[in-house]
């Protein structure tokens, strides 16, 4: 991509209304604008990394055998009056009449019409175990909206529902999701952990959240410096009847493994075995061998958009963000050094652009007629993981300068180790 | 993918409620579901032909080099207030207050959110033009939903807005884009024509519709047998002065090339010159040498969901579906023509479905107890453009029998000839 054909939209200034370093950053790096409160525009920056996030968690998924489907935004209430949970939601759950005043509500989650849908699809045992998800827009109207897309009114969800004939089946499917899970956060390339979220999970694992670790996190979680035991430091204080969260860092961690580490994490995903609560509400029943079966559901979410924003809180410095390169808007960002406009220096950018785009390297090209200072502030705001500056000097030495964001340290490679080297950056 | 792991969802009977071949189809084929009147859930077989709609559109945007966004559906009122629109509308907009009473509604189009974006972040003549787009859910609060996904009132649209400096700009997008569109719609692999949209646009081009063709359609259409001239043709007489659209047949094209011919048309794309109609309401100027400039628009829009329909009116029989290659949910199904659960049966399917899936092949293997007969049914209904038998005459003849959807013939051909024969069938 060339950045004279794109719109960047990066801005010097913090937006007046935000509180935490990812909705600064964001606006300022041009990923997304306010349309009104909780509501954002995803600008051409944004929505690309919001896609890569997207996609690696379509990839895990289908690789864990669950399949894709597209359940609707607008939901009719009557499936919440159905499950009991029109007034257990509260406010949060937003109802309208559409013109022949029948009631709707914008689906903040999907237990309700994915269990009305398997009551029209499943029919028989041998169509069990199956899951089922989508990534899809969902609307929770926060009475305070605020942290940009980390806790906005619409936003983007990956959620699947799971579908078992007995706990066993439930338990085995838990795991395999659970799995994809840890594959799918691994790829983020974000330090994460694993937390028990509530005392029915110690021992068990009836429900588990995935935190990206970040000082801003609302949550203060308790993990082993040892072994993967990870719980929510209130729950742990509860627990074990101790008095403050903070008295935990340096104890001995409960699993016998290692010793006790506090850091405050932001759930990004949630899995959790519902049992038969919906299919039971809904008299969901599949044939059996004998008797009808009321099949044990299972739901599992993450947050897409939120783990763009949890990224930066966990990524970025004073110069702007520091992005994982799996969700990089681009891999690489070739920097035009070139204020005088001479031809041989875009002509060499053209041939590494090319080179890059044949090796199928995601690049962006600056080539736009911006001071060098400008496009090197843009792109350290932008967070691309790696420049290569090409000027002046990259010709006359026929060395490329490559400055890595995570570090700044330049590096120096021949054109010929060029590809090398990114592969071995990466 | 194994049909073993796969929810088909097929059945044989019609839906009671469906008055069209495209809806009663993919009731039957298992693509949709209603969940209420005018809102469809999207099962996997469906989603996934929605996902091809949808990449084929995302990547000849990119090629035009458009930029993908994403905007919200939930829309401040103000917003349509500010264009004037908000009572034009009239009651196909979904209105609705939030938990503060503050206005809001459910999008059916971007117009009013994109001009507003843009007063953010356009600044200056040099970033223009640009085209910015995105693959979104809307609502439109039809009166009466009716013919499935075909007029629905949650859908899913790709629409695209451009912003140029003035009115040759625009028209230079405007051909860009009508250039995607036409690069789109071959690659659907549907028989579709451009049509004049209203007596403006005899002679100028301001606004053209993309027609899928089909017995079905709402719009009469008229076209020439020698050119691509192509007409609404309730407006050809209205222009003519002629009494009735059924006299046009046979007559000589305007274009004075070839004759008309009279068929029925789905609208599934619509590109549209707006001019300065939503930059002036909202008072969007970008820096120009001199002076400020109010950009001159167009919008394109094509609807992703209703797509499938129509390439469902125009293509199938009395046994189901047709899909075109590039729109099928699979590109071929091997079908395990294997009752008594034969072992070296099974191996040769396994072997065949493997060297698929290394080609790159989107391949269904059909592997589960059902009888041949019930899964030919099914990939004739689901509408797979090539099966594979593979079965007790496969074995013994070293031969595997192709049935093809389209013409139904069967072709007999060697293991080794079977990527060629695939290939030349695409």
């Amino acid at each position: 991509m060339k950045a004279s054909n794109l719109i960047f939209a990066t801005q010097r200034e913090n937006p007046s209304d935000a509180e935490i370093v990812s909705h600064k950053l964001m606006i300022r790096a041009g990923l997304t604008r306010q349309v009104s409160s909780g509501i954002y525009n995803w600008l051409p920056t944004g929505k690309k990394v919001l896609h890569k996030v997207e996609n690696i968690i379509r990839e895990e998924m289908n690789n864990a055998g669950a399949q894709e489907i597209l359940m609707p935004m607008v939901q009719p209430i009557s499936l919440w009056e159905e499950s009991g949970r029109r007034n257990q939601y509260g406010p949060e759950l937003l109802v309208f009449q559409d013109r022949h005043e029948n009631e709707f509500c914008l689906g903040p989650t999907h237990e309700e019409v994915i269990t009305d849908l398997c009551k029209n699809i499943l029919t028989s045992y041998k169509q069990l175990p199956i899951t089922l998800y989508q990534i899809q827009t969902k609307f929770r109207d926060e009475i305070r909206p605020r942290f940009g897309v980390m806790r906005s009114r619409e936003f983007v969800m990956k959620d699947a529902y799971s579908f078992d004939l007995n706990q066993e089946g439930l338990d085995l499917t838990y795991k395999n999701i659970r799995e994809a899970y840890l594959k799918i956060f691994q790829r983020f390339g974000l330090d994460y952990r694993l937390v028990k979220a509530d005392s029915g999970a110690i021992g068990g694992s009836d429900s588990e959240e995935f935190h990206v670790l970040a000082d801003s996190g609302e949550d203060l979680l308790a993990f082993s410096d040892k072994s993967d035991y990870a719980i929510n430091a209130e729950l742990l204080v509860e627990l074990q009847e101790d008095q403050d969260p903070a008295s935990l860092e340096g104890k001995d961690s409960p699993d016998g493994k290692g010793k006790l580490k506090l850091k405050r994490g932001i759930e990004a995903g949630h899995i959790f075995k519902l049992g038969k609560k919906y299919s039971e509400s809904f008299n969901l029943k599949v044939q059996g061998d004998k008797e009808n079966i009321t099949p044990y559901m299972g739901c599992y979410g993450i947050g897409a958009s939120r783990i763009v924003a949890a990224a930066i809180e966990q990524n970025h410095d004073d110069k702007g963000i520091i992005w994982p390169n799996s969700l990089s808007p681009y891999e690489v960002a070739i920097v035009e050094a070139n204020p005088k406009g001479k031809e041989d220096i875009s002509a060499k950018c053209g041939e590494i652009y090319n080179q890059l785009i044949e090796n199928k390297i995601d690049v962006l090209w600056e080539n736009t007629d911006k001071r060098p200072g400008v496009k090197f502030a843009d792109m350290e705001l932008i967070g691309i993981p790696v420049m290569i500056i090409i000027g002046d000097k990259a010709l006359e030495s026929n060395q490329l300068e490559l400055k890595i964001r995570k570090d700044e340290k330049p590096l120096m490679v021949s054109q010929e180790d060029l590809l090398n080297t990114l592969k071995e950056l990466n």
